[in-house]
């Protein structure tokens, strides 16, 4: 990997013209505030620079697009990837175009696949907007207004508001300045977790009213079943992020999330010590972490949790008498 | 007030003998925090000291403790009261015992009622775990171990995971320190964050599945019966966060919680701009904040629905055609 100073990135910037910056497709905070904060850095030393994505940028993030997003409407002299571990995850429509000639990549990702010409890694950050923030610094221009408000989203989104274990002490620091730079953090907190959908929020009712619970309280399963996909109108997206729903049940180890298919279940497990997911996932021929697996399964809902709760109990630590 | 400095306050510990450390009822993870981590404190520059509360400390927060936490089985000889603003809020058995001989309050509330003799108030800070840590600072002792877990605890629940308004760069700078210590804080975070009991969870997906839309989808009611909390088993304490929900929703301009008590209800307005819940609660005897504000009427949860939806319409923003 020819790997870039913060320095040497700078310069780089400083020479470069006429920019695509490409986020990764299913943008989320933290690719498009760091792609945002660089494009405008780069409008601000004099030169063209346009954000492209292969997928719409969610509503709730469009607070940090500028009011007249610049279009990518001039022939590209160098191409920067932010927050891309891999061209593939560029989305095919991007990829395609210009997988194969990024000159810069500034990503935070340990996977980077080093796909681009040069790349500037800082893997000890918590989001992509850290390296950009600094990268900004060495080039000399202040972390404020806009860029801040988007550096910020980055920050905050891809630590889970500062909660997951890569939230870094230059995280919570870098966050500590953009406050003292009179960003309105709490505003941005509204925003970004104090969100959801009507549909979400109903579909969401559903599936915790439906939780059934075994082996002493300890495994909780919880169906998304296709009628409430139906009944409320929540888009698959939206119900990424809910498998952590059952584990946050004070007693359960384990929490069995079960999403109906066509013909099959797409299973989220998630556990607590001493549960092993991974080990009872690894039973259906699926895989992941100790604490988080996933499972591919032909059948029912109900024929489903009956299979992994067999083998679920299993795996519980004996109970004390 | 007789305020005392950072460096007053230190030097007072220092001298101090036989300390009962007084922290309010229903206590909180900053309060029990930051009394805990001042009795660690005075236990290592050899002193007796004990943590006294009116009511149980509640089982997410009993990590805190030492192992065996000091009984008050000595007589004191000094009252210091952390995070209590008034005499009163330290419940009635421990004010009615110590409420008017307080030596020493440190605390962060702009409202403390100059109760004790001596006040360390720091009124920026976003938690009372801040101008606790930094007295130990002052003391020339390190925020570090069970002290540091205390003292993170106490920041992150009073910020709300830093997402609060009140949250500060000092709070975050001190949260940075504290992950440089060592301190395993996303393990904290999901303590104290991701976890809440199978009554709640229960209860919480019934009130979710009642909510009642009027006004184009801008108000949401959501009601809280009886018959909610008898079904489910969860308290009156687990039921104080949920007025937060029905504003979440994406167009939600106003919500409306309404709790039902025997012959009355009590109503939470939760509003967004340019919404003003205070107004809305004048109307019908209540107050609060722009933002946020209660009510306390007599009638059935579906009276009190209609009567307020009734007025809240008329305070909405005309829509756009």
């Amino acid at each position: 990997m020819q790997e870039l100073t913060l320095a040497k990135t700078a310069a780089w910037l400083q020479q470069c013209e006429d920019a695509y910056i490409l986020i990764h497709r299913s943008p989320d905070g933290d690719c498009i505030g760091a792609g945002y904060a660089l494009a405008e850095i780069l409008q601000q030393l004099g030169k063209r620079a346009a954000v492209l994505c292969n997928d719409e940028i969610p509503p709730r993030y469009q607070f940090m697009l500028p009011e007249q997003p610049a279009a990518a409407d001039f022939p590209p002299k160098c191409i920067i990837a932010v927050d891309v571990a891999d061209a593939k995850l560029l989305g095919s429509r991007i990829q395609e175009q210009y997988g194969s000639r990024v000159d810069l990549c500034i990503d935070h990702h340990p996977s980077n696949s080093d796909y681009a010409a040069q790349t500037c890694l800082w893997q000890e950050a918590g989001a992509c907007a850290e390296p950009v923030a600094a990268v900004i610094k060495a080039i000399g221009l202040p972390v404020s207004g806009k860029i801040a408000e988007c550096v910020y989203t980055g920050l905050v989104t891809d630590t889970g508001g500062f909660r997951f274990s890569n939230t870094a002490a230059g995280t919570l620091r870098l966050a500590a300045e953009i406050m003292e730079s009179g960003v309105d953090t709490a505003a941005i907190n509204t925003r970004v977790f104090e969100s959801e959908s009507k549909a979400k929020m109903l579909a969401e009712a559903k599936m915790m009213s439906s939780l059934e619970f075994y082996a002493g309280d300890r495994i909780a399963v919880m169906p998304v079943t296709l009628a409430m996909r139906a009944q409320t109108g929540v888009t698959g997206e939206e119900l990424e992020d809910v498998a952590g729903i059952p584990r946050k049940i004070e007693g359960v180890l384990l929490g069995i999330t079960i999403k109906e298919h066509e013909g099959e279940c797409h299973i989220s497990l998630r556990s607590k010590e001493p549960v092993n997911a991974d080990e009872i996932a690894e039973i259906f021929g699926g895989g992941g972490h100790r604490l988080a697996a996933g499972i591919t399964i032909k059948g029912t809902v109900e024929e489903t949790a009956r299979l992994l709760v067999a083998q679920a109990v299993k795996h519980l630590p004996k109970e004390q008498a």
